[in-house]
């Protein structure tokens, strides 16, 4: 089945086609897979609002997960039940770091799994690396990581659209 | 009449690009509407330089319009009388928070005025969200309000372009 | 013959993808102009190893040469030799601004001897001005130079491609 790459900057309109999408080319209702940890987990009331607003945004046709670090396994577990929507990857990076786990590895996996899902699976991720080179040699090294991870994905995925003012220009 | 939204990073043509769209569309005078202050507003010599080197490009074929804040009425006022050029949007979403509006409603108000005019509309706008995350809350509200209202614009665009290096990207 | 601009963000495949078109272009062996100053040169180990990663990507069918800033003769020298790749022009506008070089000139210079290039060339840049607008003047600066010498050389240039997670997108 189809695997899609939803890529583009903040507030670019990258989670709403990818819901579009998931729900387009659904058979049996769609899973989502956030990647981000559940909202008590964060002191931080910012992204605990970007949260809910996602949420809020998704009506009862949706299956929701959470799973900040196992996507294989959450991926080998729904498959089957309908189309996938995994948001985000570049907040997997940041878990997988987090962990110190090896995200190269953990990548790779991912790029396989993708290759032999019988459900459509859409994944959304972020362009950090078009701004200034950051001054904290951290933020290098996260820019050239998820860089790094988009590449390994969009080489796994069948299609891939830059989000640009909400409107998707087609890559691959 | 054609309403074109003209999006890009910083230095990537967008200004020129869209002067080109309007004097090659204009029935009438071109119509140049700064959303920036006037430069003895400013006490920032880089922005003067900046404005300065704009308007040495722009002949004497063009009117010019300074309005910080009320895009809304300006468009109303020089509607009829040519192809208007609105630059830009960022600096404008800038002016409304300093000046604490609503920018939501004061963007889905430029979009519904977009809707209803005679004459053609270029408006320049910026990408800014395409780097690391900025480690300021302000900076990630500006950058995410800033995406909010070129989706919306975008929205209500008859064309939609991404300037790469000087060259336009069409993305509707 | 074909002049090329390659543009993206960080670890977007450009080099990579640089390297397929010199190598799939080529009559004669292809030469690798590297902009970087040899590692030796930086005391940043971070830069070293990306250099070293580079070289060990590429086979002995290069041939290596380490220009910092004169660009311009350099293809003139090795103009018939086969495909040139120069990697990267950001880095070597970098190296014109610290050693005081008007960019501007030089900038001009290289978009005229492309022009009069008889072997293929091959350009990496990088796009840094998506981001939001960096708090230091200098970045600004840097950020502004960096696009203005994206246009000129892009203006040059019979191909120009944005790599976005890997992949080209074509622009001219």
């Amino acid at each position: 089945m189809a695997i899609t790459l939803i890529t583009g900057g903040a507030r670019s309109g990258k989670s709403l086609y990818a819901e579009k999408l998931a729900l387009g080319g659904a058979s049996g209702s769609p899973v989502y897979i956030a990647t981000a940890q559940p909202p008590e987990a964060w002191g931080d009331s910012e992204m605990s609002a970007r949260i809910a607003s996602h949420q809020a945004r998704r009506d009862t046709r949706w299956r929701n997960y959470e799973e900040p670090l196992d996507l294989t396994g959450i991926l080998q577990k729904t498959d089957g039940e309908g189309a996938r929507l995994v948001d985000c990857l570049t907040l997997w990076l940041a878990n997988l770091m987090e962990a110190e786990r090896d995200w190269r590895q953990e990548g790779r996996n991912l790029a396989d799994c993708l290759k032999n899902q019988t459900s459509a699976v859409v994944l959304v991720t972020n362009e950090v690396g078009l701004g200034i080179v950051p001054d904290n040699a951290l933020a290098r090294r996260f820019c050239d990581s998820a860089g790094a991870l988009n590449q390994m994905i969009a080489s796994a995925a069948d299609e891939v659209y830059l989000m640009v003012s909400g409107l998707p220009l087609k890559v691959k």
